[in-house]
């Protein structure tokens, strides 16, 4: 067959994954397809990028709800979003080399092109010397690091001997958060979603404790348990799931309380808002609920890389990382990570580096 | 019958209202009873004195169902709860004297004694400098003036040409705080529950507006006219009311809005909390919800006192009580004060001054 012989030589396929169709509730595989195009290349100003990592992050499915929180939109047919780490393979951009490692929002396919707006490019060099590998620069090191840092640091504001409490407690968020709060002095508290990822939270992260939730899934029990490991109340909350276990930390808030609106993972995948939590119990305690975005704290990023990677590299500061092999499993890891199936930063391996 | 004669020569005779049974949802009529006792005379260290005007608080259903957030417990059978204004009429007690008027949490009684804690002297002659009847230090020159003020200065901060939202908008804590948002150059607009109510708000208080949300109770209608009222978005937001009012100002917010969490009357007739709103809006407004008490404040009392007492004399700040007369009465007035029926601060006239 000389033709396909012939296209084979003559162009680069790119394999795309495309929302389906909008879901209903919790993602599933079927509201995703794929299909292969040609690669084409870079005109002027532009460089052309093959997809290394795939970042796979909660807030998507809000994207694909078209929630008006996020510039883009997702129609049926379009190529998934989301950030990756690539690699410059031709480039017509003057600041982007080949061979350059980058970050940048080429969603889920093999290869896309960018004019370069909005991207950054990364040093493996540097990457190395924490032994810190490139996929970190999507967790660890990037957007989720940066949310879990500076949301604790600006808003939770844990002090020495304080009880700090985060849920999501093993993902790069929650982990962030609740080593960094760690670092500053306090004690943390993690609620997770299972007893490995429980036992990793208290032997791997040093929390002081950690509560299973499907474990105490029974009207009351979350708020109990959590009494029982934080009997001083909780001075600093970082939620990133909303919903009941937010409801069991205003049962037990200390005197002053911050809370750090992170996440609602539960209510991306609902068409109409759940109802939230009474808020009786902040006023009593005088607490405070803060609304977080990670952009407005972008001016951290360099700080927390340095922060977080000096700790790592001293072994004080851990991380995991939840890598599914292959473009085409990117959404079954996704349906995966949006029931809490994931431990660590849900990441694809689209390709070698 | 002059063994009845001898009783009335004797006796003074003290008329109370006494907690029947613990309401279910909002109070009745039928949850209260009176009794009549006997007067006791002060022992050492204590003074007796009549009750002139008993202040009526949404907070007392609450201290009705014995809510741990305050200190009073109630059962069936006790003296209702309630702060007062009163004359000492005798005196055992070395700070206070025969004609001293003090605020004092006498409750639905006519005579009670005090040990002088938690008590404080007023000065009428202070209080008609100003026009303000004794009264008054029960309303916007009490507690519920210094929630208002207190909460909206040093919680709800609205700055210059900032639109700030008060509901239970001509209520002493809506009104204090819509007028003193109003001084510090905010654009205020207020909602409250009936067209005379919204008229007063505007033509007297100086609010830019007033949205009557009896008329806007369809689901989405009061976030929608909020929307054609407040085009800019709601910076601050003090809210008495809690409920569906809340979600609707969380449907309008501007960025880094602040909103003050200072009563939640619906929620007060309730055994079970309700839900609450949704917050995934604060989380894209960067907002700020804060719990208020009053009594973290006690120590602006004097400055409150003198700031809106100078507002008043000048004639740039307005209060309207509703005043009901008689002890007897207290019941169904309360009532009505629990269903909004009030305009102003609710009092009940125990005696003349």
């Amino acid at each position: 067959m000389p033709e396909r012989m012939l296209l084979q030589i003559d162009m680069k396929i790119n394999q795309r994954i495309l929302l389906a169709r909008t879901p209903q509730g919790l993602p599933l595989v079927e509201d995703f397809s794929s299909d292969e195009v040609a690669v084409v290349s870079p005109a002027d100003g532009q460089f052309l990028s093959r997809t290394i990592f795939l970042s796979l992050d909660p807030y998507y499915r809000n994207v694909m709800k078209n929630s008006p929180v996020y510039p883009e939109r997702l129609a049926p047919g379009d190529v998934m979003i989301g950030e990756t780490v690539a690699e410059v393979i031709e480039s017509c951009h003057a600041q982007y080399q080949v061979g350059d490692f980058v970050l940048v929002r080429n969603g889920w396919q093999q290869y896309a092109l960018s004019d370069g707006s909005g991207v950054h490019k990364l040093n493996p060099i540097e990457l190395d010397s924490i032994n810190a590998p490139l996929s970190t620069a999507l967790g660890v090191l990037g957007m989720p690091g940066l949310t879990g840092y500076a949301g604790t640091l600006a808003l939770a504001e844990p002090a020495v001997g304080e009880t700090f409490v985060v849920s999501a407690a093993t993902g790069p968020v929650g982990s962030t958060a609740g080593q960094v709060a760690r670092m500053a002095g306090a004690r943390v508290v993690g609620i997770a979603g299972s007893d490995e990822k429980c036992a990793y939270a208290v032997r791997e992260l040093n929390f002081a404790a950690c509560i299973n939730y499907k474990n105490n899934d029974k009207p009351g029990e979350l708020a109990r348990a959590l009494k029982r490991v934080c009997p001083d109340g909780i001075n600093a909350y970082f939620d990133n799931v909303g919903g009941t276990t937010l409801t069991a930390v205003l049962g037990n808030l200390a005197l002053h309380a911050r809370i750090v609106l992170c996440g609602m993972i539960e209510a991306y995948s609902m068409d109409t808002p759940p109802p939230g939590p009474f808020l009786g119990p902040l006023v009593g305690a005088r607490a405070t609920i803060k609304g977080l975005v990670v952009y407005d704290h972008s001016a951290r990023m360099p700080e927390m890389r340095q922060v977080i990677g000096t700790w790592i590299r001293h072994g004080q500061f851990h991380y995991r990382e939840d890598i599914t092999d292959g473009l085409l499993a990117a959404p079954a890891a996704f349906c995966r990570l949006m029931r809490g199936g994931n431990f660590g930063k849900a990441l694809v391996r689209v390709a070698d580096a």
